[in-house]
This record gives structure tokens, sequence and C-alpha cells, in this order.
């Protein structure tokens, strides 16, 4: 285990055991003090820096879990080569005054004999990313139920980028009385407009040029809501046609979807969402955005141009 | 909502809500005292008593959870007749101090939209009540789930003669971290051997009659387990014996199982159980023995006379 590096204070205490997460919330509660949990799989940016802020304005233990989880990733999908920075990450932690990492093990997670799995049932999980990585949302609810059962927060906290992840996640803690309040926080996006991403890294500079049709199209979308377009056709029509932009990007999918039940909806309102999965020189990149709230306003906001390149 | 009818106390709170109970548990928690939770779909008896007993005796707060899970009863099992006796279940648990009883309606356990499921894979939930139940183990793993992350007890009782219940139960509280020791209490039997059950209810006196052919089945396995044999086959074959004395019976299996992960053993050790599923004029009866465990000789040991009718 990397030692903490910290360029602000003692750093975060590592631990690697759920029953030791658990002595430390329990302890944390019994003095009356809110614990919230920022679940990650490590390489730390500033999408996840947003969310320890959130957690650290609002809670008074603060806890980021660090765990690259196997059973999400699909045969074939970049389990091997997903980015790990450890010794960044407690960097990180330490500079926004964390209290806790956890940091266990595969072996600790899923020792001999594991055998149960958590799984979400309904369009939740069974379209979109549910269709297209079979499995994934199986190994996010299984990870995450054990993290919270764990770690018991009275928050956790998931980036909006992730919809479908964070709908499946509130669905999870109502059905099975988790009893966390699930926080999601605005995506973060660089100045071009890309939602910030461990798997941006992939990206070549012709790449990265190129993904930038995905928040384009979303701003695009964006702008028709904003003018009064409520027709889901027509939403999606003006985000393909900033796709189509970006010769080698190939589009898993552009959906227009209610934000709690992942259901295609018809005619949008201030709770849908679209939504889109698509992939460039082999990286797969998940964007979306509610373009009734302040946050699909956003994509405009922050310098992305709706009428393309 | 029956009011508690109470001989010796109060009377427990009767709480319905999963978010009162967990604060109910933080709270108890947070005055370093111990919690207890005995889960039960109530109609209590002589079984559950020992149970809450022993929950009484080890920790500082007893809970008591009262609830007949539908999802745990497949098409055509007995749901809808499965015995109830709400105001006789407060009365034992005011006799036994019981602190707090929780009784939430099918509504607040499985409201519009639940869509999640545990499953605990493998031996342990395929084989046996797994396969001649199908769905049974997923209904009890996903309430249990949902029953202990509510409650966040420190320890769980639960009954040996639901074994295969109790083997997936460890599996499932140790894979999702849910921190909660789960604690088997022995079999409680009738004067004649029979293993008490809210099943019983249903037994004519000639079924109960031929019913005992069960426990004097294991008695007989057990006498031979003492004398030495360790042969899956002999010791199931001297089980069958007695099973063959009723007539009426109708034996889903005898099997010779390793007590925690339910796959079937050659020969026998001191951590094995000999379980017995049968049916006798529509009411289906399970029950088992550890032969080399004091629990096996207690079969043996309060009158049942091995030998047979």
């Amino acid at each position: 285990m990397p030692p903490p590096g910290s360029a602000s204070g003692p750093g975060a205490a590592v631990i690697t055991d759920p029953a030791e997460l658990r002595r430390s919330s329990d302890h944390a509660r019994a003095g009356a003090m809110t614990v919230g949990l920022v679940p990650t799989m490590g390489a730390l940016h500033a999408g996840h820096r947003s969310l320890i802020r959130r957690a650290r304005a609002e809670c008074d233990r603060v806890a980021v879990s660090i765990f690259v989880n196997p059973t999400q990733f699909g045969p074939g999908e970049d389990y091997q080569r997903y980015p790990r920075a450890f010794a960044a990450d407690l960097t990180l932690c330490a500079e926004e005054d964390v209290d806790l990492v956890y940091a266990p093990s595969v072996e600790t997670m899923y020792p001999d004999g594991f055998a149960t799995r958590v799984r979400v049932t309904g369009p939740v999980t069974e379209t979109l990313e549910g269709a297209f990585r079979p499995g994934h949302f199986e190994g996010v609810a299984t990870v995450v139920a054990k993290l919270l059962s764990a770690a018991r927060p009275d928050r956790a906290y998931f980036g909006q980028k992730d919809a479908q992840q964070c709908a499946l996640i509130r669905r999870l803690v109502c059905d099975l009385d988790l009893g966390t309040e699930i926080v999601v926080c605005p995506t973060v996006r660089d100045p071009d407009g890309l939602a910030i991403s461990s798997r941006n890294a992939y990206l070549s500079p012709e790449a990265r040029r190129q993904a930038l049709a995905i928040p384009r199209g979303l701003a695009a979308a964006c702008a028709a809501y904003r003018r009064g377009e409520r027709a889901a056709t027509t939403l999606i029509h003006f985000a393909a046609e900033r796709l189509a932009d970006s010769p080698d990007l190939v589009v898993d999918y552009i959906a227009a979807v209610d934000a709690d039940t992942f259901e295609s909806v018809g005619s949008l309102n201030d709770r849908c969402e679209i939504t889109i999965a698509a992939r460039i020189f082999g990286t797969r990149l998940i964007d979306g955005v509610v373009p009734g709230a302040e946050e699909g306003l956003a994509v405009g906001d922050r310098g992305v141009d709706p009428s393309g390149p």
C-alpha cells in the first residue's frame, strides 16, 4: 500500500477491512456525526473532487472508497488496463480533507466461496447500458450494496454523468432499506465540453477531437429544448446531426428517457434525460443531460457551441 | 394494528417503518448497547421463544420482526392460509421482554416499482429446498437483506430446523458485508419429537402421527452415527426405513450434506447435516440434525424411539 502523499495535512486514514469501516461509521454516528461516502474506482479526477467537496460540505465525516470492481467489467472490457493511480488518489483525498479511504483488495471483496448477487430488474437496468453491457449493472448493484452495507453512510455521492447507474442505485437503496440518501452531483466537464471520465485517458488527440461531438450533440438538444421543443425524435435528431460530424464515432445509442425509470419517452418533461453512448477508436464514452434541469443548460454555458464545429 | 396484549409489562413498542427501526438501532448503538434481531413470520411458538430468549440473554436490545413474506412462497404454496396471530405474538413478545416489534406491511416492504432481488448461487440455494421450491431462497435472501439493512443488528437469530436457510443467510451476510453475527439456535421439539413449526397447525391427528416418522428417521441416523457409522448411504438408509413406516408420507428428499455449503457428502463428519423434507396430506415438513453435534443427539434424547413405532 503506497503511503499517503499529502500536500495539506496528515492525509486520510487508509483502511482495507469492511468491519473497520463499519466501526468507524458507528463511532461517528455515536458522536452524532453524519457520514458521507464517495464510492469510486480510483484514478480520481475533477469529477470525483466535486463529489468529495459536496460530501465535505454536507457531512461531518467523509470516506472515499477506491475499488476497481472486476464484476462490473464484461469480458473484453478494460478491467486490466483501467487506470490505477493510488498514490495520486491519496494526495487528492488529503487535499480535500477526506477522513478515510477504504481500499479493499479484490480478495476481501470477493473471497473464496462468494456467491451473492444483487440484481435490479426492469428498464433501469435492462435498457441502454444494461443492454450493451450484460452483467454490468448486476456488478454495480452488488458492489454498491456491499459498500453501503459496510460504510452505512448517511449520504453517498455519485455523478450525474452515469445517470442510469444513479437511477439504479436510488432504486436499490430504496428497495433494500439501506437508509442512505443518494446525492447525485452535476457532471463536471473540461473546458472543451467533454465530460470528465477516467476513460478519457485512453483518447488520442484525434479521438478526443471527434468525441467532442457527444457534448455538442447534447448541447444541440438542450438548445432546442430551451426553444420549446419537447418531441423526443426531434431532440434526438438534433443530437444525431452533431454526432454525424465525427466520422469515426460509432454510436451505441441516443435515447430520451425518464430519469428515474429509464423508460423511453415520446415527449420530454423536466425530469427526462437525453443520453448518449458512443465509441471512438475503441474507447467507449457515455454522457447525458437533463435538458430541463440547470445541469442540462450548463453544457451550452461552458463554451460548447451547439451549432457544431 | 391490534394493541399489545401484555401479561408481564407494558409490551414491546410496535413499529412499521424501516427508517424508524434504523433510528432505534442507531440510538441503541450510540449508547453502546448491542442489538439482537429475531426475524419471524409470526405465529410465534416455542421455537421462536427460544430464539428470543437467546437474544434477550446476549443483547441489550431485542427486536422481533413479524412479516409473512409473500416472495418466499411459490404459486400454490400456503401464503394465503399461513397462520397469522398478531395479538398472541405481541403477548409472547411482552412475556419475553422484547423491546421492539417490527411489523411492516407488504406495501412498505414491496412498494410500487420494487425491482431488487438478492440471490445466493451455488448448492446452498440450488439443491434440496432450492430445487423443490423455485424462487423460495431468492425471496428469503431479499427479505433478510432488507431486514438486516434496516435493523442493523449486532446479532440475528435463526432456528437450526431451517438449516439450509441458515447456511444461505450466513453466506449472504458475509458476501454483502452486512456485519451481523448469525446465531443458529437448536431446533425445539414437542415431547413426541416433532420439530415445532407454524405449519404443524395444519396437521390432523393422523397426519401428525405419521409425521413422527421424520424425527424417528433422523434419530435412527443419529443413533447409527453414534455407533460409528459414517457412510451417507447407510445413514440415509436407516432414516428411510423409519419414513417407510408412514404409508401416507411422501418424501421429497433425504440427504446428507455439508452444513455450510449444502453439497452432498459421501461420508459424514461432525459438520454434516442429515436433512429430510416430506409431505403428509398436503402439508410439507422439513427437519434435520447434525448427528455429530449436541443438537443431533437431542432427537434421541427427548423420548423419540429410534427403533420406530
